[in-house]
């Protein structure tokens, strides 16, 4: 597999885990140093793997089903350092209306031994970038 | 110089060329590739140095006097690509009032044969982290 396929499949992997609320698989998707930097959506930054670990376990205590669907991807590798920067389309109901919200997102990621992985996460919402439509369509093609 | 002391230097000299809107300077801290990427606050992902250029060019034409003080400064080197997350404390008067905003930065830089250069930028408003006193006090220190 390629530097840039093993990105992209982790990259994925991320918002696998994040769609399903997987605590131990969002885990493992991280380098877990205390050089570890997260920036949640209108968050502080937080840094450190003890104080990312713990807002994971608060976000996914506190969150509904979402569906992820990242876009306008693209990668940049330069030795043992990569970046991936996307949009993530990401789709929620709310009293039966599908709401798209759209984040702006940086993720970095550096290679260990066991493989890549992720040592920043950076999102932002995009503003006006949301939109609403009756929830009926969100349940027909969930994938 | 260590790369550390490089890194800092030309993060300062961002946010210097930034305060100061100074187009050149900030052209000349851009690596001005077409794989440079940039996230202003709320906006959509920019692509590419063209796209960026213009970015700062219309954000030059339409700010007046913003102060800069970065906190919270730091970063990760790996070979020839390096990180530096900051808060960016902004402050700017409006109606005889100083705004204090903050903004949570991801800045990455690449080893290029002139030095180290931007790559990505990406801002992001730090939800209700807006105060605002009275400009008298801004005025006193403008450094």
């Amino acid at each position: 597999m390629t530097d840039r396929d093993a990105i992209l499949k982790i990259n994925q992997a991320f918002y696998k885990a994040f769609e399903a609320l997987d605590f131990d698989a969002m885990c493992n998707i991280w380098s877990q140093q205390e050089t570890d930097v997260c920036i949640h959506p209108g968050w502080e930054i937080l840094f450190g793997w003890t104080m990312i670990k713990e807002s994971w376990r608060a976000i996914f205590a506190n969150t509904g089903y979402m569906r992820f669907e990242p876009s306008e991807v693209t990668s940049e590798i330069r030795g043992d350092l990569a970046r991936i920067t996307c949009v993530e389309n990401i789709f929620s109901v709310v009293n039966d209306m599908t709401i798209h919200s759209r984040v702006a997102c940086t993720n970095l990621f550096a290679r260990h031994e066991e493989g890549w992985r992720m040592v920043l996460h950076h999102g932002s919402p995009i503003a006006s970038a949301q939109s609403m439509e009756p929830a009926s369509s969100f349940g027909d093609d969930p994938n």
